[in-house]
């Protein structure tokens, strides 16, 4: 972060970024020295300084939210809000559907598409008097091909993908928490980079709605507080439930106390040669942290069932990008032959190569492989509270485009081999914005088995309460 | 059957009766005797004939077939056939998205609904060479409210539902196969009613593309013979696949042969007490005929864990009923706030009352009892090769609309007491049309465990080979 010099270059430091909390607002609803109407235009004036260059939005639909946010205004001054989240101005990824937005999916291929439907998210948003603002900016597809977003700190930089516009909007404090999905690291990685609270459910705990198509992706919550990420998340899964036969979303109403771990593993993944030196040496101030106060760290070198885990991690990206692959090879080479010029060659070549290099036997085998990954991660469930691990090898990078004469990059948006564990074990995960590398956000990682989402949450939240911010 | 006197009547019998058939049609396209283009003009006169009465199809796409046939003629002549149903005539049932042809899902509130995808399963034949011909009536999404398909042995009875139109276009030999889907007995049933042999695949082997948002629905393949049942499901699963973290459809490339059971036993189910004494009498006498040939028959009251499975299925089409209802709620329920004249009321109790009445919390513990259900099932595994039962109580029902003054009817097309079993165990599933009572098709059908599809195949496939077909 040597060169930028503009404006909009913010030296962004954990311990002193507040993000625009929405939970701490209700009380002034109640009392009328605030409304949601009025929570919404402070949104809509930062929205309108920032965009310019943050570029988080692909269509805001302001009419429509200034009448939902008159509307639970009326409501909290009647004392009969919805829900906690009533009056909450909040953005979907453009993935999802909304039946008064268009889904264009960052794809030139779906321009103008506009299914008049609301994913089940949303419809369960509307339903807890959420303001459905607008819809976030999502790589092509939810795929390695970049979009215009940038990093609300530092332009030159990546605000992460495929969630990007969720991630940005909510570092630029343009709203408090918007709708993300996961599939390798598309919510995670954002979350690192944006540094936002971030919620990666177990798989099947938020009712997908109709994007049920592929085995391991997920909805999920980005939001300036674990407060706030938690009552999206319980207002969406109480109400929509979970994924088809698979049990809601399960935990308090309100959001989990913060509760301290006896012992955590430490998760290095592939990505860990990939840290460099000074990031590294921030998540190890952590650690180091953690064991003063109290905690035990077990690391690979110290516990044949972490390092049994490691092993059984060799290759996550690999193998979670072929699963992606195939799932999506139906319905994307029919887009692709039908608009050879409307999906980018790196989302060909990541969607439809991958899986015809794959193949069908080549799917079966590494579900296979999947499989083994789950049983090597449910060895710890009895020995360790939770995973902790960097979200992200480092802050994000600068991404300024690919580098003429050079390859085309594999992951503009970031590196995923940090990412691809929770979304293969279908375990719930947290970000904790707790570092910062470079003035630039740089989170850490809880993640636990499969349906201790509330657990989870509750040690994330211990960690951002009990630690000191690291800033390297 | 008495008053019935129109030429549209005819009088089935299982020992005479001969579907349309497509493998035994492929040795002539090789030697230029016969070809895929004049296969499809033979399929289109009797549905030239038939149609006005049947009422199969929403909607043929003529020209477009001609071309795939005189293209899948041009493969056989060169002897390079894309697979074995290289240039069959199928139809697709009106639920699942066709590119080139609207999905209006039987109901007022999509009329002229036209996403311009292929489902996987269409995507996976056209790969496959078959000719896309038409789509097939449904009931109203799927649902109990009747279409205006027609019984193909006797117009004033059901053809069944939902798959209404896929189960009348075999019966009337309009083409030899068609794909239908079931969640809870909308395949098995009219398979039944129509004479059809039909597959109901284990939860998961072939690939639902975007209709995933149900989990107990399957896509299944309805025939006039084991063999293209057979063939046309390899064709899908084998270039589409199972749904998404799921192994495809497992077996060989060509039909099962048959092969007799050792041990089965008998499903009774909540339908048993509503069998007539006739059908009834049909079925046993099958029993009688698989002892005659050695097959060890265990009834309820001579085995515990056959009387435990039996305990455990008592009230099953309600509680699948309310699954089914939870899960399709958020999609549905904007579809009737927007339309409120654009779903049937029937349709809007099946759908919208059943599951605000069940809500979040009696979902999760309806998900409780079908585990449970699945764990009756599973004990039977080492006991016997598969489950035998009627595929209905009895024939298809006179259907002539809801008697003025009546309440209206819960099951127009038919009790699915027997077809709720498969759905919520995820089990295999094949009709025999080895029966007929009071002139009309009377299946039974051989149920396994979940993975076993081909050998459920291969006993459904002996007895239709090694019985005598009844009708009583």
């Amino acid at each position: 972060m040597t060169s930028a010099t503009t404006d909009d270059v913010v030296d962004y430091d954990p311990a002193a970024f507040e993000g625009l909390r929405f939970h701490t607002a209700v009380r002034a609803f109640h009392d009328g020295t605030d409304s949601p109407r009025e929570y919404l235009e402070r949104c809509l004036a930062t929205i309108s300084e920032r965009e310019p260059v943050v570029r988080a939005w692909v269509v805001l639909n302001v009419p429509t939210a200034r009448e939902q946010a008159d509307a639970s205004t009326r409501r909290w001054r009647r004392g009969e809000p919805l829900s906690p989240v009533d009056g909450m101005p909040i953005g979907i990824k453009d993935l999802l559907e909304t039946r008064d937005m268009p889904t264009q999916m960052g794809c030139a291929a779906f321009s103008g598409n506009f299914p008049k439907r609301d994913n089940a998210a949303v419809w369960a948003l509307r339903q807890a008097g959420a303001v459905v603002l607008g819809k976030t900016v999502t790589t092509e597809l939810g795929g390695p091909e970049p979009s215009l977003t940038t990093n609300p700190f530092n332009p030159r930089h990546t605000p992460g993908g495929s969630s990007s516009g969720s991630g940005a909007a909510v570092g630029a404090r343009m709203v408090p928490a918007t709708i993300a999905t996961q599939t390798g690291g598309s919510l995670m990685r954002p979350a690192s980079f944006n540094g936002n609270w971030g919620l990666k459910p177990s798989q099947g705990a938020i009712n997908r709605g109709e994007r049920q198509t592929a085995s391991m992706t997920s909805h999920g919550v980005l939001a300036a507080c674990p407060e706030d990420m938690w009552l999206v998340a319980m207002a969406i899964a109480s109400r929509a439930g979970g994924d088809p036969g698979q049990p809601a979303l399960s935990g308090p109403a309100t959001p989990p106390a913060a509760r301290r771990p006896g012992t955590l593993a430490v998760m290095e993944t592939d990505g860990w040669e990939r840290l460099d030196d000074v990031s590294r040496g921030a998540f190890e101030q952590v650690l180091a942290q953690l064991e003063s106060n109290g905690v035990t760290v077990l690391r690979r070198s110290q516990d044949a069932v972490v390092e049994r885990f490691e092993r059984a991690l060799r290759g996550v990206s690999d193998l979670g990008s072929g699963i992606l692959a195939w799932e999506h090879y139906w319905a994307f080479r029919d887009v692709v032959a039908d608009n050879p010029d409307g999906v980018s060659a790196r989302g060909k070549r990541f969607f439809i190569e991958a899986a015809e290099k794959l193949g069908a036997a080549g799917y079966e085998e590494a579900l296979r492989d999947r499989a083994a990954v789950k049983s090597a991660h449910a060895l710890l469930g009895p020995r360790v509270d939770a995973v902790i691990a960097p979200t992200s090898s480092g802050s994000a990078p600068v991404w300024l485009g690919d580098a003429p004469g050079r390859p085309p990059a594999r992951w503009p948006t970031g590196d995923p081999a940090f990412n691809f564990p929770s979304s293969l074990l279908g375990a719930p995960a947290v970000n904790v914005p707790l570092m910062a590398a470079d003035g630039l956000p740089f989170g850490l990682q809880i993640m636990g088995q499969p349906g201790t989402d509330a657990k989870v949450t509750a040690i994330a939240r211990w960690l951002g309460e009990a630690l000191t911010p690291v800033s390297v």
